[in-house]
């Protein structure tokens, strides 16, 4: 993958050191290619197909940065990608799939739906399904952040993630276990769809009720795959309001310059909550993208 | 000024490359200290004193970025700065210059009323005024930024940067001058506010009538001082609209994932209405500053 991908860089900020009393490295997955960590997923599934899989193509569902990420990492590999996407799928996003040379395909914007479609266009194209986040081969793919992230921060107390489907906080905690076992690894997730913190704490999958938080990128379920991992090797999940959300972007707009999505700012916000938890350590967060709509943009 | 200020970062996108068929560099002072490249020139000029006047401290009038940066340079160095500020000023602003341990002096929003509590302030506590632009220590700090660019990216055929006073659009041309020869300087400047492009292109300074470009650092008059190495070193002064400024602003925002200023969105939308003039070469611009108010963000 690394000929593909971004080895994104690290940022710190005094103003926010001081005001957790802690050392805090960013690691900026929003500057990665299509803006979001999903184009390590992406790419390493891609790569690992088999020539025959590269003729046929692939597909996905997605309205996100998973769709971006794999008609991306298609287009690199000289693959054919089909994206499945709600009608009513922001034009911009339908626009950026597009501008990689996938096909999109429109369905109604409910799970069955899409899952019909994507059914039908793979017996029709005999193409290879690439899950967004409960599948090895992505898992692998988002873990490499992480190591990026263990090679360059020595030491580390502690790493955050912020968990929607599970995907880059399972491959963070494989990651942690490889490289850095004595790093604590915490996923951090908005009250408003806590079912990785209830399965975590109750010990059994638990799925999400209608999750209506501003960080859409974690609003998915998470993946069982996913949850095997996350249940043996991440040390916490921790929760934190949509006000607190909020309040997180837009110190780390003001304060870094950076253009990151409400997601991103999950972990920052877990951390200023619980505050003392993290005072003195040594920690690192992802930034798991910058992906926004700038036409709607109001903060308050 | 080395241990003080941060070499900022150079970003690139490959988006932008194709957009312009060109090669370009953007030098990111949205990631200086304070969030401009005003940290420069203040720190400098504070650099500069005698022992006697850092004890007396130091004064300027600014409702932007250089009254920021004098705050935190005069921090920096154990010195007390005396900030004159305009009564409507954003408290956020206010706010941000006493953070750094500065006194606000408030004063009506006129150049008069604000020259007038100046010279009363140094009459009293006997302060060294350090201005914005028109001094030559600011301008041999502003200096240092296209240095770096220099130094960090060999054989540019331009370096762009936005002039609204001329600190940093002066400042690069000596820098060119002594250690790129060969880079073509460019001054870029509003329509709306083309005191530079005028005095240029007249060859006698022009006073600007009434700027109202929404690039708001770029509203100031061309300093004097300024003027004489922009006129002897600068190779073009080019114009562009309010609406290509907002154009270019979004375009870095939503594919580069950085908060930067209007005004420093002024070089890329001077390149993209003059692109036959830069088609194919290489470019460094430099991004001025990222501080913008959150809370009055609209994007069309």
């Amino acid at each position: 993958m690394a000929p593909h991908i971004h080895r994104s860089p690290v940022f710190t900020n005094s103003y926010i050191n001081r005001l957790l009393d802690a050392e805090v490295y960013f690691k900026c997955e929003n500057f990665q290619k299509t803006g979001s960590f999903k184009a390590r997923g992406a790419m390493n599934s891609v790569l690992q197909l088999s020539a025959e899989q590269k003729k046929k193509g692939v597909d996905t569902h997605s309205s996100g940065n998973h769709g971006q990420a794999l008609a991306w990492a298609a287009k690199m590999a000289g693959v054919q990608a089909y994206i499945v996407m709600p009608e009513n799928a922001p034009k911009v996003k339908v626009a950026a799939v597009q501008e990689y040379g996938a096909e999109v395909i429109f369905c109604k914007s409910t799970l069955e739906a899409r899952e019909t479609i994507l059914e039908k266009v793979m017996a029709e194209r005999g193409c290879t399904f690439i899950p967004p986040y409960n599948f090895e081969n992505t898992i692998c793919g988002q873990a490499t952040c992480a190591k990026e992230v263990f090679e360059d921060i020595p030491s580390l107390d502690f790493l955050l993630t912020p968990v929607g489907g599970g995907g880059l906080l399972s491959g963070s905690a494989l990651s942690g276990k490889y490289f850095s076992p004595q790093t604590k690894i915490i996923g951090c997730e908005p009250e408003l769809a806590c079912d990785a913190y209830e399965s975590f704490h109750s010990g059994t999958l638990q799925a999400a009720k209608e999750p209506i938080t501003i960080a859409d990128g974690l609003r998915t379920s998470l993946g069982d795959i996913n949850f095997g991992y996350i249940r043996k090797h991440v040390n916490d999940i921790l929760l934190c309001s949509e006000a607190e959300i909020v309040n997180a972007q837009k110190l780390i707009w003001e304060r870094m310059k950076i253009v990151i999505e409400p997601s991103s700012a999950v972990p920052l916000a877990c951390m200023l909550k619980h505050k003392t938890h993290f005072a003195k350590a040594k920690i690192a967060l992802i930034i798991s993208g910058g992906n926004v709509d700038l036409n709607k943009l109001a903060f308050p």
